[in-house]
């Protein structure tokens, strides 16, 4: 059996010199709180704060990020307990779920999962062993055992790893319970909620029409007419930051395409849509729409506007008709900020007071569109490495594309944005490792001095987080 | 004079840490045997095995990459004594070329190309001095010299490099004489064949309808017909399986593009083809539905099939003209995979028994689309980087935007896909050193374990590419 | 107060080994006069010689780079200084702009802004404490100072920085006083001129029809018609060869499209234009005619000519209506140069004597497009990495990208491109110290040997530059 140890110096550039002064810089945020303000947490954990299954259920069966891995060398999915749409039976024996993952882990090596997987089996479950075939009861042993005890409950792991605030996602028309819930509580954790209506904004989403009625119940509004829509919309992110203590709003949309209708025109398209006599390019027209509202409800509001473009969802017909949505599927591909941003830009760019954070998946972007963008325009920030790039090359690339152009300050800090709750302290700890590394580069070339470096650490790991969010 | 060396360190880091691991894990791997499953050679060199002509004709003359450094600071073609399409004389003394050559060496400086030349150079023919114009004729002579020598016979070559297997690559209508003659003579060098049907699947490719009806002759079948045209695939597919031992199909398009077209719509698609009626895009949507077909062979046959997009083919029209095909004046652009691929995903791309290699000549596709795909579907490996791509910076950028999202494991191995044969062992050390340049690099920043570096090392230099090409 | 000193090593890699060849090289560089083919620098300065304004009006009110960044934070326009097209009144205190300039400075760290500053401060200006609030007073009375002394008018900075010729740029319509009236001078200095006729060529561009008019009126030809316009830009470039010693053009266009039109097809499409009838589509192809018109020119005239395109020009439609053109949004867009340049490349793109020098904003290209194409086209060098690439990281991905495909001697040497004269050697010495950089790498890595590093580094720096600008 291989030891299995994190290493100190890990992430840290090979050169004496450079490791060095990152060693000195991580060791000022190393202990920082954790802020997270954005990611896919359930709330329910915190607010029920029932022990976590078993380790197959925690780790492997929600992870798109695991089981896609596996998938792509030919593990079916029903055979990773992968719940089907139908109900049809999946493997249920977390045991051999568990197997089937250690025979493939060297799947992963060179890969991100790895390193926060590598990060929980040795900081969480005190592991000391190499995950293989060999060793794979032994790991589900020790996690199953842990997982049973009171430190391993959400709230007591929540504190353990020092998280300051921790933000979840929902849809528009989610009641926010657990929420409720935790603000009743007498527990000091900070889990607030971010308002997600893509399933109302977007008429391609599945439900699209259902949630529409959902939402007219909820906010009591007539959803049917233009202005009862957007006034449903202006309930609903009260409710948000009322009872979820929101401060941020999220928009997952295929491409950042904004628009600029007068209220006629848009009061046609969404008779349209609404009656659902939608025609070619009215979906992608009303999503442009929306942004550029709901734009505007921030203004007015104050929450913080998140778009989260480019992604072409269920692209495998196959693996969304049999299992739903968020299968590893969902790819990537060219996406358009400069001409797309245009009407909203028109329209509030230059509102200081306003605060949108984009993000990308299509990384040529970052020098060419997005840091000029967010270098100039003072509404814009930009969003951390995302999603496949929420990586150490990936934040490398972020880092040396992005800063250049739009300087450090243009920048909202670090986003887990995951689902995994245990991997949270493991990602905030690879995000701070390649920051300080990217400081100490250009501190080792003598393009940034000691001082500065020091406090855009803190900046980086922490401060700018908190503003950008307004946390 | 000065001296012409190749150092044992070459392409490692320059960080002490970093190239102490890498010489290590080099050392491992520098004489495992060559695996070359895609390339241009000549498979009537191992059939004849008759001596190379000239120094100029052997290293010059039909190297594009070569030539076209020298065009483009003004050297005209027929002064490299590169063929006219009408026969019109050119340059014909080897040892003027040669001297042309030495005259614009500097130019290479830099570029992968004078990286396997100087390996070539030094390795092959022992020569230990730079080219330049001084040295040319004291290079020309050497050269020529060692050329009449039997141990310059290709046989003889391909067994002082060390090669395993060598693939060569001939058209649907090859009759593969000189893989006929390989396969009844004792000699125990493995040269086998690769179906690359283009000019029989390409409807705008120069003398598509000749050979269309050549296809029809050699296989038998009634290729007017859309169901006879695909059963002459099949034929010929098991004739190269047969008679040119290959393990391999090889798709050369200008985009990615697939098709799943109904029985119905082939057919008339194909009727508009081959009865000289097509219209606008019938050329593009008949590439895109042949891929689609050509998988689903593969899924019977067992073929590994490699698609190879990007390039468009003979972009300089004067060029073109005067001297015809591969002339250094292919120009890559912008290549879609994730909507272009997805009828034939949707088709087979969850067949983990069914393997299809992509290459790209646009590395943005890298980490926004060709990772991700090849992250998540079983049928999917990426294919090494390519063409101008296949050099160490090339090498490095494919690592680092590949390797987080698809791991090391849904990549193909190298490919030298040379028509150069003496450079073969040069780019697989080239290959080699960059990958433990890279393994190294992840190991000294404490990313990957050692016990897996030293096996990956194994796998990049020589087991993937022989499983992924099922050798 | 911290200490601001510029360190001897810079840019140089943190590794000893490849940092001890990077300052040999770098010191065989450093002193070589400055070439400086293309910039925006104001020919009255060097005529009239006269001390320039308060530091705010000379390094903070005229230059884009720096206002945009604090704009991009929330501070107004206004209150930089930035002048209305209105006449509206803004800030016109120096001293107030430049304490708002030290508030904000941190916003600049990680930026090639804050290297360039830092350089004009320390070199220039002999100040030797960071900038910041409380050294703001200090700064400005300091360089106010100075500004006031025989040494800081133009022509001693001129002479002290080392400069041997300075490109300026002018429109078509431009009579060029200064450069006559440095003819007539008896100064050494070479202050010449770029004939840039894009407000003769842009349909689009704000007063065309007037320039037009006044190109007639100063070629004395008849721009109504097609021949005459044609005949009237001769006329223009001879004037600039003449009296402004221009050796080169530049062409900054929104994409790179070109055009090779019929006579008669030119002419009509030049009548809609002349005749204010233009169609969708005709200021596009109008463009792109007039690139390959002035390539057939530059082949009449040895004129080198330059093509910069990929920026949306004004993107923000605010701040265009209230401060006109350049103020920091422009931003770039994806760029085609394989399709677009086809027509001029069918046309002149196998002409030896002719130059072309392409720019780029999308770095996606470098090794995509731009290399493949600079590599075989004889007429076609790639310039230096431009604008927000001109910086240490947009210098190292263009070496990186580019030489592997191109060499290094398909590329033009570096471009300063400023308006900011004080700039202009720290722009030089960032640009020599990570070309010295990038080829210390190469050789401590063994790609490149020492003899042909030390050459390199010379024509990176110098040599390159004046033969691709024929100077």
């Amino acid at each position: 059996m291989a030891r299995l140890t994190l290493h100190p110096d890990r992430l840290f550039s090979a050169d004496p010199g450079e490791r060095a002064i990152a060693r000195e810089l991580y060791a000022s945020v190393r202990d920082l709180p954790i802020v997270s303000p954005h990611g896919h947490t359930d709330p329910a954990w915190f607010a029920t704060d029932e022990a976590f299954p078993n380790p197959a259920e925690l780790l492997i069966v929600p992870d798109h990020y695991v089981f896609r891995m596996l998938y792509s060398q030919g593990v079916p999915l029903e055979k990773l307990g992968v719940p089907t749409g139908d109900g049809s039976p999946v493997e249920s024996d977390g045991r051999e779920i568990w197997r089937r993952f250690a025979d493939h882990y060297h799947l992963f090596r060179g890969t991100p999962s790895e390193l926060w997987l590598n990060w929980v089996f040795v900081e969480c479950f005190g592991i000391d062993v190499e995950l293989d075939p060999e060793t794979a009861d032994h790991y589900y042993d020790r996690i199953a055992e842990r997982l049973d005890t009171p430190a391993f409950r959400p709230r007591a792991l929540y504190e353990r790893f020092g998280i300051e605030v921790l933000a979840t996602t929902e849809g528009a028309t989610d009641e926010l319970p657990y929420h409720r819930a935790l603000g009743e509580d007498d527990w000091t954790g900070r889990v607030i909620s971010t308002y997600r209506p893509d399933s109302v904004v977007d008429p391609d989403y599945e439900g699209f029409h259902d949630d529409l009625e959902r939402l007219g119940e909820l906010s009591g509004e007539d959803v049917t007419s233009w202005q009862g829509y957007l006034a449903a919309h202006r309930e609903r992110r009260a409710y948000f930051r009322e009872v979820g203590k929101a401060t941020a709003t999220d928009h997952g949309h295929p491409s950042a395409q904004t628009a600029n209708l007068s209220t006629r025109e848009a009061e046609q398209l969404f008779g349209r849509i609404v009656g659902r006599r939608a025609e070619d390019g009215d979906a992608e027209l009303f999503r442009a729409q929306m942004l550029t509202e709901m734009a505007r409800m921030s203004l007015d509001d104050g929450m913080v506007m998140q778009i989260h473009p480019g992604a072409r969802r269920n692209h495998n017909r196959q693996v969304f008709q049999r299992f739903g949505r968020d299968k590893g599927a969902d790819i990537p591909g060219p996406t358009d900020y400069v001409e797309a941003l245009g009407p909203l830009l028109d329209e509030v760019g230059n509102e200081a007071a306003l605060t949108i954070i984009l993000f990308t998946l299509d990384e040529d972007s970052y020098s060419r569109e997005l840091a000029p963008l967010a270098g100039h325009y003072p509404a814009l920030r930009l969003g951390p490495p995302w999603w496949f790039h929420d990586s150490p090359e990936g934040m490398r690339r972020y880092r040396e594309r992005v800063t250049e152009t739009a300087g450090f300050y243009n920048t909202a800090g670090f986003n887990d944005d995951t689902r995994a709750f245990l991997s949270i302290p493991a990602r905030h700890d690879v995000a701070r490792r390649m920051d300080c590394a990217w400081l100490a580069k250009l501190v080792a070339e003598h393009r940034l001095a000691d001082d500065a470096a020091a406090e855009l650490a803190g900046e980086l790991a922490y401060g700018l987080a908190r503003r950008a969010y307004r946390l």
